[in-house]
């Protein structure tokens, strides 16, 4: 059973029960809010998905070192990567859980770190400690703590980003809502991809991650906006278990409600960070259908959809599916070309790899809107998956040329 | 010992001895040139390196099909790459070895067929067969015919690519020549990079394909304007043995000779390709030192020169280490972002991984040059590689963006 789903409008990462959060500024962005906590009264298990380019910043490898701990607290800045900055970048990263943990009367153990921004530059630990400490004084919850938290750890985000819902089950209500950031890899050196959730059910660890797992490679792994890792990018949720009546098991009844509402809350999270991406004009959906199997039909879908050449005739209002066809033809997976069939919008461009005529006037009407769909069967088996990727457009090039100053 | 070479200034495809070519136009790209045919008197040995996409034209399954065949004829038409064309496409592309067979007094088994233009046309066989005619009475060898030849294979190149040497050795001289199309996988839909060369030396196929195999590896295999691999991609030489006396066995002290013209002007072709990628401003000369091993450099060099954001930061003039760094550690190779050294021109801008201090004034100079040098060092083993690439402006997306019509 699915249970009762709200929406809840304007929430975010203090929707579930028992958590906590706040955003400040600390004087790394030019008077914005760029630090943030997410605090739990009780004691949370902790998911997480990280980068997996092995240059990898200090703060993942410390949420990697504490992900099996009891956790009580998140703290983010941005403006800062903290990437690419050695040894004095871990001893930075372990000196902002300690701060932490002694305002909040933790221990270290119990507090994960996450930045975000420039690349190769020390954090600025003096600005960053007063930070620390106004944020701790300023924890709340509500609509306004959820904003602050969105707000704080933007970088070149033009949005906020942040979902949550209610769900009504038989054995009591349990919440779930999540903030995050990125629109690409972005401007001037700032990076990365962030994601951060809360709920208040009662879950093992184990299965907590292996649900969470599952929820990422289907929505933050199936998005791409130029194909670049971040040396930063973390998906985190916390569950504290404030609704211990709502119990969530491999066998529980509710197991599916909960996969539903965490895969939903992922789905529209990663949705947001394409569609902010970086001077896009147009969001590319892509079904494909009839693959393998699900890694297969992933390879597949990002070698569309960071294909430059797919991405510019998209700009171009071009139904150029033979660039299509060719970026399927190389990306790594055996596909037998002449079986593809191609669908832009709802009409039929390709059959068995070979082309079908369509009417070009229709065409340019579905070229034309922002959301553009296309399907791709490829008639091999029962395997599919659904992706978002972006046009690349003028504006991104500009964006991503500006000087780093 | 690397025999006496000299540059054949303004010479090709039919700079060796018993080649002859011709270049005209058959009405496929509004009056220009786009039918050419090479010709060799002696049956030729053959070598070929052609596309890894599955999705691969009809006129690559030709020359994979008659490649270990003595060879007399190439015909190569621009302007549509017959590619995407089904059943249809297969049999047009025998028919056109056909023609230009019976028209020569040749088996079609000796003839091998490429074609390089739009993508999911059928061919406009009249045309095509006229042309082969037409072609075949205009047979010559010089100046004129290297350049007509040229010109008929390019589709969007904005320059002519060729290159020749005579090698002098106690044995006699020996020439090789080639001409290439290619700058980027390319507006409306116009594909590929082709190269054919020629040599008048005599040669094993197997040894010849050996050396073809490696000289393609470390010249048209490490350039990438958008790293998108066309559907026609083909490389091949003819050697014909018209300088009987000049043998390459393995044991040959000519080998080295042979090996090094043969790299020359492959790395020269090459490199004109790159030079005129589509709405490139800078060539980028990426070094990669220390790898473990050729392919893993390989892999590396293609990752920093795909990377859209490496590629739009030096559109930007922007010395971004941090992003070169990110695209090395997102490869899929084992590296040790921590060891990684990397100089921009003759400068140092990240050690260990970390930053290093560089005077911005100068670092300016080098990134306003057309030309710019980036060298990584890995330090983890002994092998390396020098790959070219380009930036990426707006001009590329202009390019790519525009209507297929």
């Amino acid at each position: 059973m699915e249970g009762n789903q709200v929406k809840l409008e304007g929430r975010g990462i203090t929707a579930a029960r028992g958590f906590k959060g706040s955003g400040i500024s600390c004087g790394l962005k030019n008077g914005k809010k760029d630090l943030a906590v997410i605090y739990s009264e009780p004691e949370a298990r902790a998911a997480g998905v990280f980068t997996r380019n092995l240059v990898c910043a200090a703060p993942v490898k410390q949420c990697q070192a504490n992900l099996a701990n009891p956790i009580r607290l998140i703290v983010i800045n941005s403006g800062n990567a903290n990437a690419c900055t050695g040894e004095q970048g871990r001893r930075d990263t372990w000196a902002m859980a300690e701060k932490s943990a002694s305002g909040a009367g933790l221990d270290p153990s119990q507090v994960m770190v996450s930045s975000t921004g420039v690349i190769g530059v020390p954090l600025p630990m003096p600005k960053i400690n007063t930070g620390i400490g106004t944020a701790l004084e300023n924890l709340n919850a509500g609509e306004q703590a959820d904003l602050d938290v969105a707000k704080a750890i933007m970088t070149t985000d033009t949005r906020i980003k942040q979902s949550a819902y209610r769900c009504t089950t038989p054995m009591g209500d349990f919440h779930l809502g999540g903030v995050a950031k990125g629109s690409g890899m972005i401007c001037p050196n700032m990076a990365t991809m962030l994601a951060f959730l809360t709920t208040d059910v009662k879950i093992e660890r184990s299965l907590l991650q292996e649900l969470f797992t599952g929820a990422v490679n289907r929505s933050f792994n199936v998005i791409t906006v130029d194909g670049d890792t971040s040396t930063n990018d973390t998906a985190l949720i916390l569950a504290n278990g404030a609704q211990r009546q709502v119990e969530i098991t491999e066998n529980s009844d509710l197991l599916g409600a909960f996969k539903d509402v965490l895969e939903r809350v992922c789905r529209e999270l990663a949705y947001m960070i394409v569609e902010d991406g970086e001077g896009l004009t147009k969001v590319i959906t892509l079904h494909i259908k009839g693959a393998r199997d699900e890694e297969s039909a992933h390879i597949l879908s990002r070698s569309v959809l960071n294909s430059p050449l797919v991405k510019t005739a998209f700009y171009g209002e071009d139904a150029n599916w033979g660039r299509i066809l060719a970026a399927l033809g190389y990306a790594g997976v055996d596909i037998d070309p002449e079986k593809v069939d191609i669908f832009i919008g709802p009409y039929q461009v390709a059959e068995n790899g070979g082309s079908v005529p369509f009417d070009e006037k229709e065409m340019k009407k579905v070229l034309q809107e922002r959301d553009i769909s296309v399907l791709v069967n490829l008639k091999q088996g029962p395997a599919g998956l659904t992706a978002w990727g972006t046009d690349m457009s003028h504006e991104y090039i500009s964006i991503n040329s500006d000087y780093r100053s």
